[in-house]
């Protein structure tokens, strides 16, 4: 099997590369960025240098045959007419952007300000979380591969909103992520002497990431869910932590066991006894929950946390691809979680 | 004035030596510390080699007489019973304490775990936080200063509390913190190398603070407030910020003008165009504040920066301190922003 | 083959943890700590709660009979006498302490602090860096596993001390470590608040470290050279890079060849184009190296990178069981830099 | 007196502007920035938003009539044109550049690629540093104000130097700076993600401060003294530290007296016991400083340790103009220390 990863010089795609050569199985043949056309992975990524991998070289442009599956790691606009491009080929896609999460089309010109030209391919995409939506992905040709902060904030809701238990259709949701979250490209507040020792929530009201969520959780609940959502940054370079509040009626004990029971097969999702660390996810599939009652206020209190370079993003696309191409779902990514290297 | 530090060399007391030094008109004649007993303040605190404070030397036992105003620096239990003997020596304190900051005795053992044995004091000491107790602080003996998530998320709420414009007796506060509140003492989690990189939410239910916010806005609401609060560890050594959540029908505009009004001669609150950031406060006695409006979901969105030491601990400390002895309440404290350093 | 972690709660200790996990072929049967007797590896060390050794419990004391292979994450001193123990009942031991270290016992009173009861063991032991003693390792019982500032920086003058192209017999040292070289003992120097964008010099004139290294040196040249060296604390949790200055008659150019050619079959030596930079080697068994020439002065720069807990200390020690066992000396090892997350 | 920042927006140049906003008979009336023309120096820096400078606004050019004091905060070669410019209206100016700091011009086009059209200027500046140079420092219209590297490294070898108790003419300079130090310029190497908790050497061979370094060796020792210089990279926004070695035949004790004695009077050096730390300098212009011997070597050991944006730069400038303008050295000066907000 011939891989492709497009956009492949980024946070996302050199995760994915960091994962999928420990795949003995698989030929990567194609790393695309403009930005290193003619350069060798390891010039760039001198991590690499004793990789299999170290000589491969970053192609300009997107071979749509060359390849039996697509790693997308573009910005948003490109990869809409990319993953058309490969579907008339017949080729499988999992798409790191948000092209085609959102099932409705009017969402795209309101927060990505682009109109959308496929709404029957946003249709047919299948949303990459798997402890959602592990059949449509197995069946899928193009999985839309979720947000970070949607992975680390659905996985805290999944349950209850599925069993229909929270009592407000309003949830209160904080949480922080690591610098890389942002990318790659340079920014002015990321430059490490101005965002070393600084924290501070931003996009208030209308983050991108808030339509998504909202589309996830109507498609659960069928009805409409509203998402209060702020988001921080967190003067690290990888990790996220989500602390999800919703009023329900049900006690901790019943909101622990409706969540244990929800998830007693997911192999990627580990419950804790206090609130979960970044630091123990790091490089990892894991998200790591928690799970509380604050009797006083009536408010259940779910807390994950992530990698938001893993479950975040590239291991979880790497288990749809797992999915996608009949593997165990844990296959390689089992093993990452055991060199876990962030302690200390 | 003869001032005495009392607990001098956790990070709050070697805090208020930092400001206090630069008064030309005061004598600190006592720093006492258990810890340090007999060691000169320079010998510890390398960076005050310079100081005037330099050659201060700790000592062991608090003399209840020789100072007219006491700072107490002190764990909560110990800082009831000094209180109590200082006020009998008709001295003037400020307690960085919780000893005296919730009116209710009832909370002590339920959040403290000790009996409170002076109710009588508790409701005459002054509320520390002068953008709503003013004037009963300039009147006090005994200020409990308050702890540093009340302070920013009191004054994050206090000017809707106050115009009863909450339309819903709950709000929800996640609050982010650098390691320092936590302390001088040394704890495994807080081991540079296990808390380099990480972040992570504590006491996901019940923390000390609660009763302490609660308290407050009921005294201003005239009715019972809940307060959903989850705090969070940020990995830096010093700054806070509380991001504010509650129902309410005004519109962004008119919170805006709410709070501006209500603050508009408040000498240490800013107010922001974007959610404040932890850099822009360190050092300093400033509460910067962001007000917006989450239309789509009827609740304000109310974020506050302080330096958890600073505005949250210290330079409040010394802010009341002007109060009490009739200084100029900016005096000192307004040039501190002036030399904030951590930028970059 | 059955295997025991003596200190197993230790920073070394947990490391040897995480890499003895991915063995197949292995299984551990001891891990001793007293500090946390009684309790399983995951209760402690949350990261390892999805491993297969997740449920190991520590026990309080070594049982010497009952593993083959010993690993001795202790003190230096009680690791004297276990070492000696372990000998007797013809177990294989890697010691990570000093206790083995130093050929010379008259070393130990005058850095350590103890008299050195083995003085014969001592000249049993094999000092574990394979890159110069790969074959008394494979044939040793005891392997004195090395400091990780000895590793970094006898990696950087092996070539030319062997090769005796040091124009002088003294070489200036400069090396810099993350907190993690410190332990997990807790210090108020390395509480995270006060070692929070802190670094500086420490043991400027007589570290541990250097009659290990004048030890190797004088074994290798035949004659003594002197090592002026003065570590550095680094405000990282893993992660070290050591200069290397002394003065030379070669050019850059032979001095390239000359490293190039010593260390052509070595597995875990890596030739940089520029200085190494120590987040490529985190995780990793990998010493990055530059080498360079000063022609003004007529010094030689070369420049290593280790992870201090890798390289330094508990992959290296790896390294050696594999070689002691007959394994294939890169045997997971190999996987482990594929796996490094520290890009970013 | 009319102040003028030009090159205001890059870290030294708001640096500067931190500290002079303390002087109350000053009027900075221009900061020019072509990056922010037109943009209130709030609006950029919030954390000025309460400094009586908060609505100073960028301009595009330097009026060079218009102020009676220039701080130079340019790349190198703009600022020779400038100083000439601003020389030939009788202006003085403090140059933060390398322009004028090196009396041989033969220098600029090997290390700084251009050659320097008015060397009759280099010899008129003064070198801004006013332990060696104070007299002239009074005298001059023009002062070239050291790099942050030659401050660290002459402080520690000056009385050493001029007294002649070098045994040797070649001294090892290892340095360690914080990222502030390479500007406010966006590069690859410098967003956060990708320095967080990385360190390394850099410019092994030929950094730019060397010829610096050198030229003002050879003017206090009359012969040449070349100097083995490798700077590293620290992950922190601020600090520099800087270990210095020689040959000498002066015992520990005798080197003590000897750089007690020659800095007896000098406000801004302070002797230290042990190493020095950086956190104890950041945000002040003292230079922290550490004298031993390594009697196995014959070795002197000097260490300092300095804020590179503090006394490496923009509050040594100050010092400079204090000096240059009749003041006290020490004005403003002596209170920033006492603000220092490091610690923790």
């Amino acid at each position: 099997m011939k891989i492709a990863i497009v956009g492949a010089s980024g946070y996302t795609g050199v995760e994915l590369l960091r994962v999928l050569q420990l795949y003995p199985d698989i030929e990567i043949n194609q790393i695309i960025s403009r930005q290193y056309t003619g350069k060798k992975l390891k010039e760039i990524f001198p991590h690499f240098s004793s990789s299999k991998l170290k000589d491969l070289i970053f192609s300009e442009e997107t071979d749509i045959e060359a390849s039996d599956f697509y790693f997308l790691c573009l910005p948003h606009e490109p990869s809409v007419e990319l993953v058309k491009k490969l579907l008339e080929k017949n080729k499988k896609v999992v798409d790191l952007s948000a092209a085609y999460r959102i099932k409705n089309p009017a969402a795209y010109p309101e927060y990505y300000e682009f109109e959308h030209k496929y709404p029957d391919i946003l249709l047919k995409a299948a949303y990459g979380l798997p402890e959602i939506y592990r059949e449509q992905i197995r069946q899928a040709d193009i999985v839309a591969n979720p947000g970070c902060y949607p992975t680390a904030t659905l996985l805290a809701l999944y349950p209850a909103v599925k069993e229909k238990v929270i009592a407000e259709n309003n949830v209160v949701v904080n949480a922080l992520s690591g610098i890389s979250g942002a990318g790659r490209g340079l920014k002015q507040q990321f430059h490490y002497p101005e965002a070393f020792g600084n924290a501070y929530a931003y996009s208030p009201i209308k983050h991108r990431h808030i339509p998504e969520m909202e589309d996830v959780l109507k498609n659960i609940y069928g009805d409409s869910i509203t998402v209060r959502f702020t988001p921080h940054i967190l003067p690290v370079s990888r990790g996220m932590t989500s602390t999800v509040i919703y009023k329900t009626n049900l006690s901790k004990q019943q909101l622990v066991e409706l969540y244990r029971l929800e998830y007693r097969y997911e192999p990627f999702i580990r419950f804790c006894d206090t609130p979960p660390q970044i630091k123990n996810v790091i490089g990892s599939n894991y998200c790591d929950i928690y799970v509380d009652k604050d009797e006083k206020t009536g408010q259940a209190v779910v807390i994950t946390a992530i990698d938001n370079l893993g479950k975040g993003a590239s291991t979880q696309a790497v288990q749809n691809f797992n999915l996608m191409t009949g593997r165990d779902e844990e296959y390689i990514l089992k093993n990452l979680s055991d060199t876990s290297i962030l302690f200390p």
